[in-house]
């Protein structure tokens, strides 16, 4: 628990719940990182967090950046960063935004289908293209859909397109899952671009970089592996499956460069029970689904919660947002132990809320104001 | 499909999607409402689209105003409508909104535990309040979770509770659940709130008003009963439960009012396959669950789309929306039928979306501007 960011609560008055994030936290993060994968670019997830400060410590900690669409690429730009180090990591892309990325610089595109590859030949010609593969997700906390990705065997199809159409073709990305605690996830998928690395070889096209994707996790309730065992795991695929030729790699972590780096501070709005027999209490947040824990969907991400009653006897209840929203209930296929004395008014803080709160918050459902963020 | 509307759309030339509302729509949306259920007050539930041209209308038709915050609150009395016409119809209220509500002139307030009672009594004393009771919700899309209510048998304690304690004690409201096409599911919640107020009578205090709250549907791709056919069943079940000592009565319809007045534009982005096998094509839209359809969470709301291919043969397709988002996928267990033909850039129309949209867009997820609105 950041002390920095329990000094600015203690001085903070203002009503309403927050996200404050600690940048010394994300320096060690970014640090952690470079020091466990020495010879990986790491490229930070931007959509994961978008705050300026947090883009403009990145760009002087020397990070790339992968990017969703033009506007998070305005925004790196805007650190003073050269568009060379950004990814326009979206696979699905309208062709003027490819055009308007070219023209302000990017030259390294995702791919999954020829169709993508037919924009980024006629708009962003001898730009740099990647093809991301399908990947199974298994032992990931939010396992991935099969939105984004091909099938591993039409892949070196889509790059040789590229590759007769006036691009190159650069290389491979997976993603793993994310909040990915399975070691040997990457290993599976590390195969796998290894196979289609020798595909193209055979067809005469060289590929040259792995882009491994994110899935690094936060330390939410679970204990997760640390980065250095990431590192060497990763470390150890890259050599078996690569041998002495082994590619440029790069990662893209967001969750696992500034989750842990954020706390969110809440109010209990109210504490009550259905009936006079139910054994379960609700207890009702001023922050919930729609303002910043989008994530509590499925109960998918169970946040550690710190109250002032900790210590106390603890009993379940159902944790639900302010909203006048029947699905805005964070947790109640699991009730969430919390102290039996906690009470209406009482402070809460939510751990590990640095990604994915700030930006998933709705505009201002029920009249509510987006989820406030300070970045210290 | 209001041809104001598509000839906005046709003038328009501005990128990405966006929503338009027909203010003509809402008016008679609520004129069908007002002539449905004659002797029941309609107050909109302005979460569903608060748009102040919308607010604006409704106020000088009449309407009266359920409000899920302080946020609310004030948007409503912008309009120039006295706080009388305003219901705060969130259970779950921090005390000091409740004091600036009353401050602004509320004095209609839900609740559905003695906790909450306690809060009003202290700062809005004098004020009306309504219990909301628990409903199963048999019939809805959208059935609600037990978030909002108690147990009936409970509702009686809380409301002599409130009447010990110096506020009125009311009424009794529900909700049957959105989207709700089961006119029975009225007659079952009528027949509970009966039950309250004889109990409550009993005890020596006469309850007055039961709030029907929403539920009433738009039609998206099922037919719905029409308004009328609720009024009938409403009417019919109010006189078979209170008999002649009818109560004041309110519904609260926010999709019901605004659902069918808006329609959204949006463009498709890619069209591909993830195998040479596929039968499935993925249709990507530049609109998803994190810019305004949020609602097809678990594919609970299946919207009408239109495209510019109607007609030519059509297979179905998983529809997804632009984000690096892999839960940004629409509709995948039930797939869309689309036309063969459609292809990257044609822009498509998606019905009924003027509820639950706007206010439901994140404010920047991936770098996408929220949803823009316009209401003519």
């Amino acid at each position: 628990m950041s002390e920095r960011i329990l000094d600015f609560l203690r001085r903070r008055d203002a009503d309403g719940p927050c996200v404050v994030v600690d940048l010394d936290i994300v320096r060690d993060n970014y640090e952690t990182f470079a020091k466990a994968l020495p010879d990986t670019s790491v490229y930070y997830a931007v959509k994961a967090n978008p705050d300026p400060a947090i883009l403009n410590l990145l760009e002087s900690l020397g990070s790339s950046f992968d990017c969703a669409s033009v506007g998070e690429i305005e925004m790196v730009l805007a650190t003073g960063a050269d568009a060379a180090r950004i990814s326009y990591g979206n696979t699905i892309k309208k062709e003027r935004d490819i055009a308007r990325a070219y023209q302000l610089g990017v030259r390294l595109f995702a791919v999954d289908c020829v169709e993508e590859v037919e924009k980024i030949a006629r708009v962003a010609a001898g730009s740099k293209v990647f093809c991301r593969v399908l990947c199974d997700g298994v032992g990931a906390e939010w396992p991935l859909s099969r939105k984004f990705g091909c099938d591993p065997a039409m892949a070196p199809d889509v790059l040789e397109f590229a590759h007769q159409n006036g691009l190159t073709a650069h290389g491979v990305s997976f993603h793993v899952g994310s909040q990915q605690a399975n070691l040997g996830a990457w290993d599976l998928a590390l195969a796998m671009a290894a196979g289609v690395f020798q595909e193209m070889a055979l067809r005469g096209i060289e590929l040259k970089m792995v882009n491994m994707g994110g899935g690094f996790p936060t330390r939410y309730l679970k204990d997760v592996p640390g980065v250095p065992s990431y590192g060497e795991a990763i470390f150890g695929s890259l050599t078996k499956h690569f041998g002495n030729r082994l590619p440029s790699t790069i990662i893209e972590p967001g969750r696992g460069m500034v989750g842990n780096a954020g706390l969110i501070e809440a109010e209990v709005v109210l504490i009550s029970k259905k009936s006079a027999e139910d054994e379960v209490r609700w207890v009702y947040l001023d922050i919930g689904k729609f303002h910043g824990l989008a994530e509590t969907m499925d109960e998918a991400i169970r946040y550690p919660i710190r109250t002032p009653r900790d210590g106390d006897v603890t009993a379940p209840c159902v944790l639900a947002g302010p909203t006048c929203d029947s699905v805005d209930v964070m947790y109640e296929k699991t009730p969430y132990e919390l102290p039996v004395s906690l009470s209406i008014g009482d402070k809460v803080l939510i751990e590990a809320c640095g990604a994915y709160t700030t930006t998933y918050s709705s505009v201002g459902f029920n009249g509510f104001a987006p989820l406030a963020s300070f970045v210290i």
